[in-house]
């Protein structure tokens, strides 16, 4: 082990495995970052991590104009486990779908599941697009890993994969729900989906499944119409609040 | 009074008193967008705000081809105070600048004052724009007040004008702060700033004088770095929740 050092500032998402010694190769939108953008040279240190091994500094090779190689040395932290909260949303348009993977990565969302209701305007959702996002809000977050990427699911696909073992806090734009202070209450210590409709809300044919389900509450953002993503950034932020690690 | 009637979803806010009976002439590009965006025509009702007299039914009469004359008939609500939350910023680049406006103000926020710290990477502000989008997220959130902006101030000045009559909660990316739910302990109910520095977060000389007040708390926002814009809206959505009315 080399002695303690300061965690580098850069930070990067990998792929590959981590481990004392392991030479990893950036991609090449990467290592033109780190040599172009960031004009690292030889022996300069980055942090690496790829979720599953922790964060591990590792040192510059150039080699050539474009590429580059990393030597990963030592540790710096190891991987743990964040709040066990996913996001289900229907997309928005940009850029208001960027700021909603950005903000909620960096909030600590587990993952992002995009759910296409009866008023979503939007019929395609760029994954590749999504997940960039999420890896750069990841790396300059400190995360130690990136928010999943679901595949888009229709909201009756969605419902149908839902189960007690995972609460779901749903905004309700008729009013009918309750603050998340109240609706968490007794539920802190189980893992969530907080779930927010399109500009239009949900329809009232969503709207029954959702009431009927035993482990969903239908909760009020408060006196003011919200955007979609404001609703689910404020959501949850409230979640990290009152049960996460905010 | 006529009787109850469903309100307006398109809202204007104005300048003009209102009362029944009002005849408004809408500027220019308001009376494009009814007309032209929205293609309202003649007797098509719009709610009218103007921060001080509540919100009013009002109808069109098309004038020539391109302004307009708003009639007001009736109150649809009377004038109420919101939170006394105000949020004091650093400003950012575009577009974070932009959408920090627009949430802040769909949060509920009374008054937004740009700071300028040691770190702030921006040294002009366009105040025209910032009000442009405090009016646009006023009138579609359904507020009944547009928020404030102040005159950008220094840091000194900011700190100068501060008293124990508002508390305030900065936000402290070195660690030493504590979560907004233990700083607003035993002070719900006073008015509030929240205080967000910039990227670069709060110089080593900005930070002595903050711990120094007595009135105000240094916010830790868990474990992530959050960008400037993000904790801004967090710190504004837990203390609405904790204190206000999410």
């Amino acid at each position: 082990m080399s002695p303690p050092t300061q965690s580098p500032k850069i930070r990067l998402y990998v792929d590959a495995d981590l481990a004392s010694g392991a030479e990893l190769a950036p991609r090449d939108d990467q290592a033109h970052y780190l040599r172009r953008v960031m004009r690292l040279g030889a022996g300069d240190a980055v942090a690496v991590f790829n979720g599953r091994d922790g964060e591990w500094r590792a040192t510059l090779s150039p080699r050539g104009k474009r590429s580059a190689v990393l030597h990963v040395e030592c540790c710096l932290r190891g991987q743990t486990a964040g709040p066990d909260i996913w996001l289900a949303f229907a997309p928005v348009k940009r850029p208001h779908i960027d700021f909603l993977v950005e903000k909620a990565s960096e909030l600590g969302v587990a993952r992002l599941v995009p759910v296409m209701t009866r008023f979503t305007m939007v019929d395609r959702v760029n994954l590749d697009r999504l997940r960039a996002n999420a890896i750069e809000a990841a790396e300059q977050s400190g995360r130690l890993a990136v928010p999943g990427i679901a595949d888009p699911v229709s909201f009756d696909e969605f419902v149908a994969g839902l189960g007690p073992d995972r609460g779901l806090y749903w905004g309700d734009e008729t009013g009918d729900g309750v603050p998340l202070t109240s609706a968490i209450t007794g539920h802190k210590e189980r893992p969530a989906s907080v779930f927010v409709g399109p500009e239009g809300g949900f329809s009232d044919a969503e709207r029954t499944p959702l009431h009927a389900l035993e482990f969903a509450r239908a909760v009020s953002l408060g006196p003011r119409i919200l955007r979609a993503d404001t609703a689910a950034l404020v959501l949850l932020a409230q979640w990290q609040t009152l049960a996460g690690d905010l």
